[in-house]
């Protein structure tokens, strides 16, 4: 029994999956994969939950689905609260401890509110499946409000929809509020026209998709601006409020809104903290070149909550890619260390695949190496790519059938609201 | 304009519905139909929503959408919580106010917990895709739990489901929770195993389904018990604990369980309290043959918290179809009062079109007039039948391909954990 080894992998998003589905079958290794809730979710898809386009089970899988034919695999749901490396535990919420020989993190980022935490109460970010149904719920509220609304005022509140942040979250996000409320539900409404909706995006760069070349940016933003959203740049939010929220630095400006959608800054999990190891401003990990912590060989940080430079200067970025190759580089090091004992690994190469954001019905942009695409084939594109890596035969089947009937009916089933209770991801 | 008549219709289920529908399109009408909800619900498919079989979006469906196309007909989203019959208006919690001429209502029939309300909150009922969903976060949190329990008592308690009721929807929730927790999750534990699991049902009354054949019953018990199924009897629940339920006069007898599902008893919704009617027992309105008021020609009562026996001297029983059919009359009735003035119509008489309950994968019962079903032939036909019954061409297709997937493989696609807030129905 000595000769198993047991590793620990926290966090069952891309990163921590693809660390255990390679370690799955290793007859020398116990692997032990921990997250707070029950399920992988395809996060690139989230948005489409929050406009209700898809259901939370197109886009989430349950992790003892995932393992179930693995036995070298098992799955704990429970909340990792500290780390105690000196004798090689985690420690769970619940006061559950679990010994490990190797410790995978990957917990992942959360959005950031620029030190202001309380703001999260009136602007939801969106990262979790709870956070979709809160923002699906919030946007669909609103409407039913505005319909019975007495004042144009009040009407108005009810109908401004901010989107803060640039990025293609809020990019997507701005761009699927927009259909909905001018296209799905136009003649739901007797009273109200979900055509006056004003959906708003703010960015505090000067453009938006910053991480995209210029032109890009500018098709996006055109884009968005054809379908009816207001974009703002070079905006910083101040401060937010449950009915308005405050630009520049004197709280000059302000705007009346009832929905305010987070999609701004990116900040690793607080777990990151208990490590007492170098942290970002952002607070993530500052990995070695193999993933491991500075000073202790057997633990690693991987995916969007580790900051490292590869052998080549590129900056990995925090995305569903990136961990995957992460998962695989870590856990391939770490089998080659329990077979040969030896602690020696070329350094992790980040290689890019493209990525791509889409804006809404047949408008998408993606960057393939030179390469850049807009419109109805990049959209094709994101399409394509999102349902191919969808978890398994079931959810992509239904995701398509979804997606290709909304195409061509405008409709979105999953319009209801259910009252969900917040959740917040990171409590400590 | 004053020979526009407002038809205010209270409740969108499958009365309410059905009222809506038949006066959409009658230009002497206009039509308000309120809720406490934005969607019409499938209700006789929502144990399968809490045993993750289904998504809410498959059996849910937004009364906006159902009715975008009758400009007539006005949905509006609100609690109504008094009606002032002297005025003709309707008040809702929000202080909204609206006028009728004439008033439908169909606001449907909650579980009831024998008087002791503060049962619920260990018991949840099985009415609204909250509850269902609710109760599903149960089913999976309590296997996550026993997975993680350190004694045999505690593994014990999380893995005993107990469900109240042996009608219709207790014998469907114990047959779907033995499905899912000794077919479904069999291989997706590593310490505790699934099969293990204890699944009662508690029936006060002499045997199961009350409504049917003798029988029939007898072949549903014996389905259950083949299944797992602990099928108890004549025994009558005496208090819920959060923890345990204790059974018979003197609390001899207790379960210790951490899922207690309730599918007994049946009350009207407290509204009808406020009409100063005479009710019956479990609050439903004792209606004239065209299900007004006694005291009211313009107010109507129907479907399952109304009470009346038929012309033919038939009980009108509290379930989907006997809803449409009366929403159908007195819908007929108000647009020939409107025309002619006068008020004679014959009495409504309920037309039986059978019914019928599932027991698990290939087993359901069903009566239709002298002929009496079981088994495969009973399951298929219940299937075709909800199937055809749901209300858009997207969720038929939807539930079909869930129900087929789900038949082959065991899996479920609706296992997440999404953290639903409780809503109770009726807070008043």
């Amino acid at each position: 029994m000595s000769n198993i080894k047991k590793v620990v992998v926290v966090g069952g998003g891309f990163g921590g999956v693809a660390v255990a589905k390679q370690l799955s079958g290793c007859q020398t290794i116990e692997v032990l994969l921990l997250d707070k809730r029950n399920h992988h979710l395809f996060q690139p898809l989230l948005y489409q939950v929050a406009t209700a386009a898809l259901s939370p089970s197109d886009i989430a899988y349950p992790l003892r689905s995932i393992f179930s034919k693995s036995p070298n695999v098992r799955v704990v749901m429970g909340d990792v609260v500290d780390i105690d490396r000196s004798n090689r535990t985690i420690i769970l919420e619940d006061g559950g401890r679990f010994g490990y020989d190797y410790l995978v993190i990957a917990v992942g980022a959360r959005h950031s509110y620029y030190g202001n935490p309380e703001w999260e109460e009136n602007a939801t970010g969106l990262k979790t499946l709870n956070d979709a149904l809160r923002i699906r719920e919030k946007i669909l509220v609103s409407l039913e409000k505005a319909e019975r609304a007495e004042t144009p005022e009040e009407i108005s509140k009810y109908l401004t929809f901010v989107v803060v942040g640039g990025g293609p979250t809020g990019v997507e996000m701005a761009g699927a509020i927009a259909e909905i409320t001018k296209k799905t539900m136009v003649e739901d409404f007797r009273k109200i026209d979900p055509k006056d909706t004003r959906v708003i995006l703010i960015e505090g760069g000067p453009r938006l998709l910053m991480q995209y070349p210029p032109e890009l940016s500018v098709k996006a933003k055109c884009d968005l601006e054809n379908m009816g959203v207001t974009v703002l740049t070079e905006k910083i939010v101040t401060d937010v409020k449950s009915d308005r929220l405050f630009l520049g630095k004197d709280l000059k400006e302000e705007i009346v809104t009832a929905n305010i959608v987070w999609a701004a800054g990116n900040e690793a999990s607080s777990l990151m903290t208990k490590l007492n190891v170098e942290l970002t401003r952002s607070k993530h990990v500052k990995v070695r070149p193999d993933f491991s912590l500075p000073d202790d060989d057997d633990v690693f940080c991987i995916g969007d909550c580790a900051f490292l430079t590869d052998a080549k200067g590129v900056v990995v970025p925090g995305i569903a890619p990136a961990a995957i190759q992460a998962g695989k580089y870590v856990s391939k090091l770490i089998k080659s260390r329990i077979k040969t004992g030896k602690n020696t690994h070329p350094p992790f190469i980040y290689f890019d695949k493209g990525s791509m954001a889409t804006i809404g019905r047949a408008k998408a942009i993606a960057v393939v190496g030179p390469i850049k695409l807009s419109g109805i084939i990049a959209w094709l594109a994101w399409s394509l790519i999102h349902v191919l890596y969808l978890i398994d035969f079931r959810s992509r089947f239904a995701v398509m059938f979804s997606w290709i009937w909304s195409f061509f009916t405008h409709h979105r089933a999953g319009r209801l609201i259910i009252y969900v209770r917040r959740r917040s991801l990171d409590k400590k």
